[in-house]
C-alpha cells in the first residue's frame, strides 16, 4: 500500500486530537481486546520461601532459630522458572496478563504478631514485585497487607503505600478475618478500618476482600472459609453506610461473590426490608465481582444477575482447583471458556475482559500495563 | 352417571389389590399432587412467648425473676390466630401443608446453659405440637434441639426422641454452630455428634442443618450467617466419611444450599482433587437442598445443577424476606412461582413438591400427612 507523507501527517494529527480529547483509551484501541485476569496468586513459590516462613514461625517459639536474612535467597532464574506454568496457561487460554498477588492462604495473618506479619508481607510483596519486573508483559502486582488479629489496621498503611508508590502495585488483598476463621475483629464496615480505607482512597487503588487460611476446623479453607467470607463481607457492606463515607472506595469480592449472585433475590429483599436503596445504588458503584466460578451454569447466573459493569474476568489460576473436569476435558478454572460460551456482545466482552479492570485498578497508570496499549 | 353395584365392587377390589401391592402411594394418588413446604418457621408467635423467653434470659442473671410457670399461658385461639397469615399464604400460593418448626433465629443456643436450652426447646416444641394438633391439615411438626455451646450433643437425644415419639415430629433442626457465629464446637463430621446421629438414624428422621441468630457482629443473621453456615456445613460433609459411617442419615441444607449450587464446579473439583468419588456418590444419597432461593435465575441454576431427586420444595414462609419484589409484584419468598415457571415434567414436579419430602421425612408415618392421601 502506498501512503503519502501527507496522509501520514494527517493520520498523526487525527490521532493526536483523539488522544487529547479524553476519549477513554479502550475506545481508541478497538483493534485488540486485552484479556486481564484480575485474580492470580503466586502459588508456585520456590521451596526457599516456604522454608523461610517455617523458620519464621519456629522462631516465634524459639528466637534462636530466627531466619538469618531479612528475606530468602531466591535467584531471578528461580523466579522465572517458578511461574512457567502460569505463562503456559496464559498462552493456552489467551490471557494477556494477570494481576498477581502472594498466595492468599499463605498470608496467615493469625500467625505471630503484627511484626511477624510485617516481615512476612514485605518478603512476599518483594517477590511479587521482582516477578512483575522480570516478566513485565505478563504480571502486574497486587499486595498482601501485614494484618494481625486484634491490631488496628493502621499498621497496614505503610506497606500499602510502599507497595503502590515503590512497586507500582495496583491493589491490595484485604482480609476481613485476620483471626483465620474465628471472626474476632470488627466487621469491614466498622470505623476500625477507616484509616486504612482513607489511604486506599488517597492512593486510588481497590481492595480485593480475600481471607487467608482457616485454622478453625469448621471451615475448610478453599470450600468453606473463602465462600463464607465472600458472602459475609458482601452482607456487611449491604447493612452499612460505608460507601456514603467513602464514595470512591472500590472493593472486589472474589470467587464470583460467594453465595451472593445465587441469592440476589434474597439480598435485594433484605435491603428492601431494611429500607435501603436498591443494591445497584447502594453498592454497585463500589463493589465488583470476579469470575472465579468453575462451571457453565454458575457463570451464566453471574452474568444474568450482576450488571456487566461490575464483573471482572478472573480465574485464580493456579489456585484452588487444579483438576480437569471430566465432563468438559478442560480445567475447572479455565473460566474464560465459560465466558466465551455466553456469547456476550463485543462491548460487554471488552468490559469484562479489559475495561472494567482498567477502571477498577486504574491500570493505565501502571508501566507494565502500558506496554499492552 | 349410572354405576352398578358390581362395578363398584370390582373397583373396590382393584383398589384393595393395589393397596396391598406395595406400589408407593404417590403412584396411586396421581390425581392430586400435593405441595409440601418443608421449611416453615413459627415466626408469628404470640407476645407471651417472647415475654417468657425474655424472663428466662433475665433469670440467668437474677434467679428471682424466673418464669412463674414451666411454659407461657397461650390459649388455643391465640395459637390459631397467630398462624392465620401462614394459612392465608398457603391458600393463595397453593401449598397444602408445611413442615413447621420453631423460629430458627429464636433457638438462641448460645444463651445460658444446656438447662436453659432444654427448657426453651420444650416450650417451643410444645407450641409447634399444639399448632399441628389444632390445624392437622396444614402443619406437621419439626423440632428444635436443646443444644448448648461446648456441651456434647448427647444432651439432645431425649428431646429428639420425645418430639418424634410423643409429638410425631418428622425431623429436627440441627445447629452446626451453637456458639452463635463463633464456630467453637467441632464440625458436624466429628465423632462429637455421633451419638445424636445414631438416634436420628434409629428414629429414621432427617436433620435440617440450620443455624440460629448470630451474636458475632461480623455475621448478619439472615444474609451472612445463614448463607455462610449452609455452605460451611456442605463443605464439612464433603471432606468427611460421615455417610460411610451413617449411610442412612439424611440431612437437608436449607436456603438452596447457600453458595453450593452456584459453585458446584468448585465443589466437584475440590472432591476430585481430594481423590473423593463424584459428589452424586459421595453426598447425594444423604444430602438434600431446599428451594428457599428468592429469584428466578437462582431457582433455574438450582435445578440445572442439583439432581431433581435431591431438591425439596420450601419457601421459609413467613421468614427472612417479607417484602414484595417490585420487579414481579409478588412476594420474594413465593418460591412456588419460580418453580412453576421452570415448566418441569409432571414427574419432576411431583418429586420436588411431594415425593422427595415424603421420602426424606418419611411422611407417610405421620397422621396429619395421611389425612391428605
Amino acid at each position: 500500500m502506498d501512503v503519502s507523507r501527507r496522509d501520514l501527517l494527517r493520520t498523526a494529527g487525527a490521532l493526536s486530537a483523539l488522544l487529547a480529547s479524553g476519549i477513554p483509551i479502550a475506545a481508541k484501541a478497538q483493534a485488540k481486546q486485552l484479556v486481564i485476569d484480575c485474580h492470580g496468586h503466586y502459588t508456585t513459590e520456590p521451596q526457599e520461601l516456604n522454608v523461610f516462613r517455617q523458620t519464621q514461625i519456629a522462631a516465634l517459639k524459639d528466637p534462636s532459630v530466627k531466619p538469618s536474612a531479612a528475606s530468602p535467597k531466591i535467584g531471578d532464574d528461580q523466579l522465572r522458572d517458578s511461574v512457567q506454568i502460569q505463562l503456559k496457561f496464559q498462552r493456552e487460554r489467551g490471557t494477556d496478563l494477570a494481576l498477581f498477588s502472594p498466595r492468599a492462604s499463605g498470608m496467615g495473618h493469625h500467625i505471630g504478631t503484627a511484626e511477624t506479619s510485617a516481615d512476612w508481607s514485605r518478603v512476599c510483596n518483594e517477590l511479587i514485585h521482582r516477578i512483575c519486573t522480570l516478566l513485565p508483559d505478563n504480571f502486574i502486582g497486587v499486595g498482601q497487607l501485614p494484618q494481625s488479629p486484634g491490631v488496628k489496621p493502621d499498621n497496614c498503611i505503610e506497606e500499602l503505600e510502599r507497595c503502590v508508590k515503590s512497586y507500582g502495585f495496583v491493589g491490595m488483598n484485604l482480609n476481613p478475618d485476620p483471626s483465620g476463621g474465628y471472626w474476632r475483629d470488627p466487621p469491614l464496615t466498622d470505623r476500625w478500618w477507616y484509616p486504612l480505607y482513607e489511604k486506599f482512597v488517597e492512593l486510588d487503588v481497590p481492595a480485593m476482600i480475600h481471607v487467608s487460611a482457616s485454622i478453625n476446623p469448621n471451615f475448610n479453607t478453599l470450600g468453606g472459609h473463602y465462600m463464607a467470607a465472600d458472602t459475609t463481607a458482601f452482607m456487611q457492606l449491604l447493612t452499612s453506610d460505608l460507601f456514603k463515607d467513602f464514595p470512591k472506595l472500590r472493593m472486589i469480592i472474589p470467587h464470583g461473590g460467594g453465595a451472593v449472585p445465587f441469592h440476589w433475590g434474597r439480598y435485594r429483599g433484605l435491603a428492601q426490608d431494611m429500607k435501603k436503596p436498591p443494591l445497584e445504588e447502594l453498592l454497585l458503584k463500589n463493589v465488583y465481582f470476579d469470575t472465579c466460578v468453575y462451571h457453565q451454569p454458575g457463570m451464566e447466573l453471574l452474568f444474568k444477575v450482576i450488571p456487566v459493569d461490575n464483573i471482572l474476568f478472573a480465574s485464580e489460576m493456579v489456585g484452588a482447583i487444579r483438576g480437569v473436569d471430566p465432563r468438559t476435558d478442560h480445567y475447572y478454572d479455565d473460566t474464560k471458556r465459560y465466558i466465551d460460551a455466553l456469547q456476550l456482545s463485543e462491548d460487554d466482552r471488552r468490559k469484562v475482559f479489559e475495561t472494567n479492570a482498567r477502571h477498577v485498578y486504574r491500570l493505565d497508570r501502571n508501566a507494565n500495563f502500558r506496554r499492552h496499549i
